[in-house]
């Protein structure tokens, strides 16, 4: 299941962290979910970076999601995939996911939730819900209204992702959303564990 | 098996032909292999294109390669995929792909050539061999020096491949390399099918 502190490594925006080491840290911080996601590196490079994070998770029993790369989440062996809406369809990916694998795909609409949800999705990230400085693949802001109205159309788990930090997680979560990712309220920050701690605290306070 | 004619669809050489009515036409004019490569587009795209070559060339009982996305590959029910050496490690692409799915990897150097082998490689494409236009992901000019030394140091079919053409195809099969890959001799002709037939012809009249 996705719930909780989605986590989601971004080299670019890190003060000079790997993909490793923040995946390390935001793991040891209380992160449930990791998601590898970088559109420049080599499948190479990618390949090596989701192997070792794999490792890592499954260690501390988190769930680790590679961006795109459908073929490098299955050899790494992650839990699953995060598909934006110009990536490969759902659909098709499930054709050859094994059995339990976990397939999320980006929207920005009702209807791409829905759609998502009828091509087999597992979840969807809904967003971007604020501006933000990291370039997720997605269109205007779309505030937490979206949200609300994308959760009572699907059953699914919705992750809203974009722009989202410790002043607005309330808002974000008192939505109904099932989890919420960050990128920079974790990887830019100085430390990186004690800001996924904070944002863990947070979520657990308000769904406690 | 690798051998003979082998085409790779690139759309920006070509005089406005799309990917898949590019191996159309090759597979029309004779082609023993058909690799769909682009660098740019989205995986989504790349799915749509796949899909179509895949059903043509099942049909026509031709091989059908992607370039890099092992992913898409599999989902298209492609025979293979071609990794370049910066892309998903061939050792490791074959931990997810079915029986009998060929994997082939460039090589450069005998060292690279020796180690696609080890690595489970069933074929290698060998290159760039002339100077070429495409931008094939390899280094400098090998020249046919290089294929025959590679052809007497690996057991798996070599392919040459950059810079082929009608002018060139005899001194390059005369190294004993198993088949030669083509681009722009093919997919920037004013008639692909015919300029297909004219070097299929050439192959079997050196073959024969
Ligand atoms: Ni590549």
């Amino acid at each position: 299941m996705i719930y909780g502190l989605y986590v989601i490594t971004d080299e670019r925006l890190s003060r000079g962290l790997s993909h490793v080491e923040l995946a390390r840290r935001a793991i040891a911080g209380g992160a449930d979910v990791i998601q590898l996601r970088d559109k420049e590196k080599s499948g190479k490079e990618l390949t090596g970076y989701a192997l070792e994070i794999s490792r890592i998770a499954k260690k501390a029993g988190v769930l680790f999601i590679v961006n795109d790369r459908l073929d490098i989440a299955l050899i790494s062996g992650a839990g699953g995939v995060h598909l934006g809406q110009d990536d490969i369809p759902a659909v098709l990916a499930r054709k050859i996911a094994p059995p339990g694998f976990i397939i999320g795909v980006s929207t920005g609409t009702v209807e791409e939730a829905i759609k998502a949800e009828q091509d087999g999705a597992d979840y969807i990230g809904v967003g971007p819900v604020y501006t933000t400085s990291s370039k997720i693949d997605a269109g205007p802001v779309c505030g937490i209204g979206l949200l609300k109205e994308i959760k009572s159309r699907v059953s699914i788990p919705v992750v809203a992702i974009g722009g989202i930090n410790k002043n607005n997680l309330t808002e974000t979560l008192d939505t109904g959303v099932d989890g919420v990712a960050v990128i920079s309220a974790v990887v830019s920050q100085e430390d990186v564990e004690k800001a996924t701690k904070e944002l863990k605290a947070l979520i657990q306070n308000i769904n406690a």
